[in-house]
């Protein structure tokens, strides 16, 4: 372990948010995520480096210069990819259950059975639908979406072969013919999750290339998981459009129902929101001034993106709202959703209501929502927030006051929004314009959730603050796009604080091409949705490559998943390197029990697929490495073209 | 820990298999399992009490007084069913993938596209399609298999809400009705395996009833996979009939080219059968006297029964065939295939053969089988085989001049047909009249595999046998039905030796009314396949409950697992549960972390479902424990007769 790794893991002051600090300090009587970190420690190094097998019950098995070999002989690296292969199935698992709700709502909408939810963006629903030939002209909405929707769950379930079209229909080319000829296209997700699933058993593949490409296989079933979900959750919800809000625990207000929405899913949080409308007089009535809805995790990503909702904290502090004592209910769909909420809420007047029959946690309020009767149950929810509110009555409320302005929704569509102001003929040739002037050095996606293996938003900000200095355009999305609003950086304010003059000049030229458009400036980082809208910032890395006329290994473009912790963003980073990203995490992941396998995730996947992983703690340090990836693509693409003109041979990018 | 676990644990000698033991005390310059399980000791307890949580990379999170919860909240609880989730979903996803490469081999048989495979049993193909309502009469074979693989499809991947059809249609009302009450009927396998991985991700499910409930729905998902692959491999490969062979060590010959299959699936080893016979003149033209095949694990056991194929040996000394230098190759498919019969097969002549994408091990020999051409790959199989006879020519081999006799082959049908000739009308009363009346004691099915935490093959011999003292009706299934092949328990003689005189005078009675049907007499155990056809065993306690007129959960039936290893294990277990049988498994699961869970499983399971698990290492006290359960359940009924009878009501069961 380096000094800094030892010296972080003694510091118990674990979050740079002011707002969460303000309230750890206050050493209320309940534990949090803060204090059972520290109680955790040490952590065991065997599972920490991914040599520890639990596969059978004949372990479990550990890796150790006594015992090189489990039981069975599995070796490290079989151990550690095997291990690797199964936390990508639970991303993947985790994403594509979240897309299927989305995508049975749909089917229920069109057999008239979610009569509160409406197709709210014919828009996207055509052009999604040319995206696969679906025919268009002279037909009905429902027309349309029935024949989507049946596509949607062929490529959640098919088994007689034919590849997932959510894939083949997004991504480049050069990456289609890449993954046929590496044999990991996707057929259907069910599919793939459940033979990496057997793969994996006891006595299956000991072949750590082999489980690797699996691993690979699993994860692009994951985009595909992730892509249905962001398509759908635009048709039914609509296509995100720039809003303006606020977020840290400042906007909590003690004079209203305070009520948390907190998962990932946006089916119910929609309707919460309609239902705290529909209520407002309900909680007049109780004696609050209202309703105060606010967002936690990726369904606070949702309804901030969709409907401005107020994003209270991200996924680490999740319990510190209710310590404020002034949440009156929080209501959790699904994901990362930590069963301490309901011991902190016990402490307080609080209500958790769960509301997915595969999320329940005892003790907990349950209202089972189904899309049948959506809204009503999302009043139902709204109630119990009200009834929350009477018992708070009086009691004393702690609410740091602290909060900052938010602009996001910056959907790719409105991203092109936006560059169809300067070029309207081809909007991306707005940003590899500026790529190819040197005007930004690259873009970077931040994505991803909290670890207090590193300090709280630390590695978040610091590596977004560094590569903004340094050109970089920034997309984000979950709870690193969470930090970011917390903390302000998705004001325009940040602009001018932070971007180097490249980049500032970059957002200021939007600015100005869309004055009419905009209600206010632009901000430092493009906040483009929850974790499945990760595809959102792939279809965008994909633009930027067709219209460079080369394939994602050869632009410059960048992932970083700072403080990296669940499994979904493991499948994430995965993806992301098949597709030919550099992919940075800042926290170091259970591979480094095999030399092996770290290689071929640091180094070799480069070699077949162009993208590769850097693991990488100190954020400082992480962003220089993200700088080097960026400039030694963009170096290679100019030497190239720059040869090729001299040879006068047909340049392979369009720099 | 116990005194005798303690003095297990340090014991070296650790099988009662006397080729086995030959073999290993040998001390060969070579480690086995044998060695890699006493280079283990001690294992992790937080592992082997199921409280270490890996499913994010802020853990790895361990239980402990000083830390009660992980980072997240979760208590042990929750983190022990999450885990025992996961380990189900292994076992179903196994069990799965294997039923799905027959049911798309069946495809590809109707596309013209499997030419080496036929239609073998169209007895069997009427009656499953006859079960789904399929139309027979005047239908081709084809025709029929169409729709059946069409329905088997479905039930691997609808996402429609509808239920699992093998389910519905092979279980008793009552327990229909039980699953639908507690809402753990699955929909279909895939969408099970999916849905139930997602539920355990981090921030998921932390309620530990519920988790059960998931892991419960995924075990019938298991059996829902588990009976497809019998029914088609019955209908692809033929019915086991009565076959009579030899298993263990000394089937191995010299003079031949060795060839042993191992794994799971027959698709491969049945056309490995077929090439042997092809090639015995190119075998004899290398200077061998023939080609002698043999089976390990369960492929052992689907060849065994099939095709009379001797057995070399069970799971756990899968090593020890290739260590008499005679074994030419060892052809794998998939599941409980060793790592480390590569290693030691480097240090003899013999050819380690992989055949499946799924199951790659470094450094062995890799033949892509595909149903297309099946023969071509079995024959190129088999002729790596020959040349590793000849490479061997002139070494000496060491092969322990043990085996036994064995009688095996006995499907449900088999059973039925050997009652029909007592009782033509209603074979099934032939074993409820002999519970009735009490000459039989009850029903053990002794399943699952080796596991070195117990002596190999101990447990299952020492329950076995005390069980047959007491009058019990034994059936076995996978490596426990290897373990008797091995030893004798399959033999006849074993009748005369171990039975005590109910179960003797049962057998007997057979053995007079089958004489013309049989060649030789009946053994001790009837052995009913490979894990997979633990269905055949259910569907025989499902005859036995509608013959008496009750549920699953009154009759007397119990299950054992002795030598519990594999996930797949894991899953049997739990839907045996589930359908309401007592289960004994003799090593304690990853599940006493947890009082709560462990309370679920061995008691409280037993109020919901009417089965529940013991764990017992002790094989003796198992034993006297699954004699208690039998005599319990028939008390039961008995009283419950006798009053029904006393008041004039109606009677329940058919006593």
């Amino acid at each position: 372990m380096s000094d800094v790794a030892k010296k972080k893991q003694v510091d118990r002051n674990r979050t740079i948010d002011p707002a969460a600090s303000e309230v750890l300090a206050r050493k209320l009587p309940v534990d949090t995520a803060y204090d059972r970190y520290l109680a955790q420690q040490p952590q065991c190094k065997f599972g920490d480096t991914g040599i520890c097998c639990r596969i059978c019950i004949q372990g479990p098995c550990r890796i150790t210069p006594k015992a090189p070999k489990g039981i069975c002989g599995a070796t490290a690296y079989t151990i550690v990819a095997r291990n690797l292969v199964r936390s990508v199935l639970g991303g993947t698992a985790a994403h594509s259950d979240h897309a299927k709700h989305i995508l049975l709502t749909l089917k229920a909408l069109l057999e008239g059975n979610a009569p509160d939810y409406t197709i709210k963006s014919t828009e996207k629903l055509h052009a999604v639908a040319e995206r696969f030939d679906i025919p268009v002209a002279g037909r009905t909405d429902l027309e349309i979406l029935a024949d989507l929707v049946e596509l949607g769950m062929e490529d959640f379930m098919r088994m007689d072969g034919k590849k997932s079209q959510w894939i083949e229909k997004t991504i480049t080319p050069g990456r289609l013919e890449k993954f046929n000829e590496c044999g990991i296209m996707p057929t259907s997700i069910f599919e793939v999750i459940a033979g990496a699933t057997a793969q994996t058993h006891m006595g299956m593949d000991a072949d750590p290339v082999n489980l690797i490409f699996k691993a690979l296989q699993a994860a692009l079933a994951d985009y595909a998981g992730e892509h249905i979900g962001t398509d759908m959750s635009d048709v039914i919800f609509g296509i995100p459009e720039p809003v303006y809000t606020e977020a840290n625990m400042g906007v909590i207000d003690p004079q209203k129902v305070n009520i948390a929405v907190h998962g990932h899913n946006p089916l119910l949080s929609e309707m919460v929101v309609v239902a705290a409308r529909e209520l407002e007089e309900e909680a007049r009535a109780a004696g609050a001034e209202g309703i105060q809805l606010m967002g936690v995790c990726c369904t606070g990503n949702e309804v901030l993106m969709r409907q401005g909702v107020p994003l209270v904290t991200n996924f680490i502090s999740q319990e510190l709202p209710i310590m404020t004592g002034a949440i009156d209910a929080m209501v959790v769909d699904l994901q990362c959703i930590m069963p301490g909420i309901q011991t902190v809420a016990e402490c307080y007047h609080t209500r958790i209501v769960t509301t997915s029959e595969s999320v329940k946690i005892p003790g907990a309020y349950h209202v089972d929502f189904s899309e049948e009767k959506a809204l009503e149950h999302a009043k139902e929810v709204i109630r119990i927030g009200i009834e929350g509110f009477k018992e708070r009555a009086g009691a004393e409320c702690e609410i740091p006051e602290i909060k900052n302005k938010v602009v996001a929704g910056f959907s790719l569509e409105t991203l092109y929004d936006l560059f169809s102001s300067i070029n309207a003929d081809a909007p991306i040739k707005v940003l590899t314009d500026a790529l190819k002037s040197g005007q930004l050095r690259g873009v970077a996606l931040l994505a991803g959730c909290n670890n207090l293996k590193v300090k709280h938003d630390d590695n978040h900000l610091t590596i977004a603050k560094e590569l903004a200095k340094n050109d970089v355009l920034l997309v984000a999305t979950g709870c690193a796009a969470g930090a970011f609003a917390k903390m302000g950086l998705l004001s325009p304010e940040a602009v001018e604080e932070y971007a180097g003059d490249g980049l500032k000049s970059f957002i200021h030229s939007l600015n100005e091409a869309n004055a009419d458009k905009l209600k206010g400036n632009l901000p430092l980082v493009f906040h483009m949705g929850s974790c499945v809208d990760n595809s959102r910032a792939m279809n965008l890395a994909t633009a930027i490559a067709n219209d460079l006329g080369v394939d994602t290994p050869k632009i410059p473009y960048v992932v970083s998943a700072p403080e990296a912790m669940s499994e979904k963003a493991i499948a994430i980073g995965c993806w992301n390197v098949a597709m030919g990203l550099p992919v940075h995490v800042g926290v170091v992941p259970p591979v480094t029990g095999s030399e092996l396998v770290n290689g071929i995730a640091t180094q070799i996947a480069h070699d077949v697929y162009g993208g590769y992983f850097i693991w990488e703690t100190d954020p400082q340090q992480a962003a220089q490495k993200l700088l080097e990836a960026l400039d030694y693509r963009s170096w290679k693409l100019k030497v190239h073209d720059e040869t090729a003109e001299k040879y006068g041979a047909k340049a392979s990018a369009a720099w």
